[in-house]
């Protein structure tokens, strides 16, 4: 028997990557979908037909819609009715989010991938195999509102990869300082990127991107308190920029640590990291929550933002840094459509269920 | 009357920058060209075709060959006669430039775009309109060597923007370390560069690149004492990844400074360097050394690689570093086959022949 | 003294490649500027600047806005005041020419880059230098219509390199059937596509391009007859296809003659073709129509889709087709966003004026 | 029991694109392999390391090299001990091929990507699920040169997607012309293709492609008679350019038909065909030869390449033709390094080993 489950925002990127991770699922079964009332009423492969043109607004290049999921009716996101659903997978723009997921959340855990509520006091910000402690906040947040579920946020994708590597830094020698310069791929900008504007190019700007990574990273590193999170005082310098990839971010980071270490000591600490969660062999876990290459021309995008499904974070580099004191610095790939999006959103759910809290 | 010069390695790419920017030159005419033996003997036009083939190599995409340079003999560069030539332009792999560069220093003003000689404690490493000063060198050279000419060189394409812009900052405030991340246009790897490695992807890697950025660095931005140059003692942090991107070094930089300074006044710091310089109103000299971008877009480098023909370098995105004391950063744009190669060649000669250290 | 001309269509791309053609222009001089309503009552630089940012949407990345024309006030195209002007650039999309064009036309002799009128009877349909005696039909849209101007267009421009070829092979050995392949600029689809569709791909459909090309091809090729053009009974097979190319549309073309042609009598149809119009040295026409290289390794869309600034036609690998009878095939690069767009108007208007048919 | 064979030119990409479609085969294992006399004597994994910086040369991206096979000697190709290996798989260029292949065949089966002996009277050029008939020629082959095993040869990779495509309408409609058009993907060629000159861009010529695509076009399509094969006198245009693609050759077809065809039929000959050896269940066959798209946007290279891991021909666009006499266009993608190299190799080698043309 599977756990059913609903997705809001089917029709956009975000919710269809959540789709394609839950096609063929050995634990969920989508129940339910839902979309703005434009799309409310018709049936979702209706919903993703151009009508003039009878094209399928299908954004997942690597899968096809699944065929039970294309019969299901999509509501109104507003009314949503969860046909039993145990989570709902909130895949939705700001805006929309934060009108919609508490109606959601006063019944059932939802998880979402949107921001409004990432930095709320009560709400968990999560990446599996870093900070699951978090959702200890969980019981605080349902005896504060009076929700029977909850709200569980997932990180801006920029942020995901950089706060996975930081962590297991900070685990064994101490953080102090980090730089990082990012070099993002095309797909975290979604449609609306022109190509006009990137082929051929590097745009030095994203707009309120180096705040984003800078306020989520100490939460998601913070340590949970009495009913709260208490953000790790890390000082971070962020410059982020999109570079002409289609997908997976690339970061340069260098770390300021507590204590000194070596490459080979900072390359176990990454190797070593996340162990019991990989562990417990979750079906959307990687097998090494990070992968060191020793090659120095490793990691590049194109060629390992697809190593364990977008999964694992991806370092190489490692050297010791010339400015930071016992700096430590090394360039990352993260899949922002992975780990950073919907599969990383499917991921945590698997395990809710299995802590139960969640199903 | 204007000054014969000769140009070694003119079959290659740098060389034919070189050319490319003596075209119609008011102050210099090619009268002498070199390359290898294989090449010596025929003129300048049967030089560069392919005998096969019938086309030409020539790499300059912006411009084609002189007519009066294609009738040209090439010679071997090991016997060239210099035709009374006044400078040399010596723009040929590392190897040939240890030989070759004495042997034309020897009688005269000998330019070149080659390492060899960069790190040589009596050989001046220059970026006209940042370290002229350091052309003192040369009655050092000359008289420790025995030569009627010298050896000038330039620097690392990655090491021009980064240390143009570093000079601004030091003279006003001083500097005490540095951390760089670049983002590499292709040209700067040459022709050997396979489109596989690079379409759609970064390369985390040059060899040798970021050592280079970082010796050659603290020695243009050192002092001349007696007879030598004593190094800023400036710690810098540098990665040098390879973007898809044909031409224009991109760089993230942040400073700390030895004296706090505001993004106002490291603004007016990069808009007032070098205007004794660009006074002087050499040919190929820009208006401005440095060009502040407010636009947060900006620079980027298919749009701003060209400004003033990619002798200015393009700044942007100046605000406060958060990691290092009194710290800024900011992006940066140059153009590495501009300022960073031949046509910043042929500004030095412009230089020196103006203020009578050649000609 | 300038003729003053007004730009209709002002903030966007096309509008704004005619104002960076008009740029310090001999005969010409901005006196009107219209948009939308929602641009109107404010002045030009107003316009273009997003009020929260404040930067502008300027798109021509070659050049800046005329600083005159940035304080020129934007009127609402509906309700323009012509200040004297004595044509009018339209430069709008397809619903808006429809509706705004009569209105002009109705004053003033109208320039159109636009479709809805392309194919009307009594409008004429042309490319400097190729067709310029179809603008005989304006007495006879005058009459009909009983406007003192007229609307002159300009067509698609995937249809520009290529009549202008086959008008060439048409004037000197006939023509019976033409097949071209099209590889297609990104900047032909404006700021529309998404970076994430075209990145390392090809795109092997252009919805209506095909018809375009077909209809409006042979309507330029075809003969000025009593008050209407008959359309040159040409059989044209189109694939349209988008490729990663920034601008200039690639084409590959095969015809089919009436007469047999080698390649040397083909090289010289191109080479001699549009000479008495070139010959008559208006500002923006090139100095060849046709531009033919015989390294078969040209043209390059990257190379020479710039050569005299966009308004030359550059042909290569000519040589015999196998399948269609006197069968010769090239391939072409065009400048879209030149010879098919701003500049190629801003020609016609050159011609108009030095002619009588406008002023 | 796995059936022993041999890889010659293992240190190529042709190669190791052979090993990886070998890698866990479930009828082959890798008994000998041989490269250049510079490789022979060492391991496979020392072969491919780089000796200064410790990095393997392996192109194969989407895999990483068997373990055992990692293990294995290299021979020199020279003097190949065959270790019992019952096929060769010789992916060598072609002067090597032509000295080597010839030293294999005389005794076992040596199956060839190379271009030598592709158009030998003697010498089968196949595409698995085409003409396998052709291989009726080895008896011919055996029989004129004495040898006891013989050479077959699979033909260029733009040849390949061509001929499948066209020997489909052949069978139901007849053939009499054909148009094609290719832009063709970067790996087509190799390592040897310079960034430069492909990022942005389109180069319109590949030097040879067009002369070998008509001939093996011809022969693939050609009846075997009478120990030899009597070629299609099909009349062939072809323009060969490289685009902007990593991978995937994307071509434009126009064909003139013996007997009309409307769009449906011509979908329907696409749909059936090579069903009797699509039927076999060979393991690296696809599940179909020709996957037809209704979405008039597809197929394109990125998203299409790829389908049944690049062994089938995606097929689109299909609508008559204008010029061509019963003409029928459409365009069609083909994955250049599958079945038009090491995969398509491999397949061939499991029709041999099924029918008892080897093992």
């Amino acid at each position: 028997m599977k756990t059913p489950v609903a997705v809001v925002g089917a029709t956009g990127i975000a919710g269809q990557q959540v789709l394609a991770a839950l096609d063929g699922h050995p634990m969920f079964e989508v129940a339910a979908l839902a979309a703005s009332e434009r799309s409310a009423g018709r049936n979702f492969e209706e919903a993703i037909t151009d009508p003039s043109s009878g094209m399928r607004r299908w954004y997942v290049e690597s899968a096809e819609p699944n065929r039970d999921v294309l019969r299901l009716e999509v509501q109104d996101a507003r009314s949503l009715r969860l046909n039993d659903a145990k989570i709902v997978f909130a895949a939705v723009e700001s805006d929309a989010a934060r009108e919609l997921e508490p109606l959601y959340a006063r019944h059932v855990p939802t998880i979402s991938t949107a921001r409004p509520f990432r930095m709320e006091p009560d709400v968990p910000l999560v990446i599996p195999g870093v900070n699951l402690d978090h959702l200890g906040l969980v019981r605080e947040q349902q005896r504060r509102r009076g929700w029977q579920g909850y709200i569980a946020t997932l990180p801006n994708c920029t942020a995901t990869g950089l706060a996975i590597t930081l962590k297991a830094l900070d685990l064994r020698f101490g953080l102090e300082s980090a730089v990082v310069t990012t070099m993002q791929g095309i797909s975290g900008a979604g449609r609306d990127l022109p190509a006009l504007d990137i082929v051929e190019n590097i745009i030095p700007y994203i707009p309120r991107e180096e705040d984003r990574v800078k306020i989520e990273t100490c939460k998601i590193l913070g340590a949970l308190g009495n009913g709260t999170i208490d953000e790790l005082p890390l000082k971070i310098s962020a410059t982020c920029t999109r570079a002409s990839v289609l997908a997976g971010h690339t970061e340069a980071v260098a770390v300021g640590l507590k204590r000194p270490a070596t490459v080979d000591e900072t390359t176990a600490a990454f190797e070593d990291f996340g162990r019991e969660f990989t562990a417990l062999g979750l079906p959307n876990a990687p097998q090494r929550m990070i992968t060191v290459h020793r090659n120095p021309m490793r990691p590049q995008p194109r060629l390992d933002r697809d190593a364990e499904r977008g999964m694992t974070t991806s370092v190489g580099r490692i050297r010791p840094d010339e400015v930071l004191p016992n700096g430590i610095k090394y360039l990352l790939v993260s899949h922002n459509a992975a780990m950073g999006a919907g599969r990383g959103a499917v991921l945590l759910a698997e395990y809710l269920l299995r802590f139960g809290l969640a199903g």
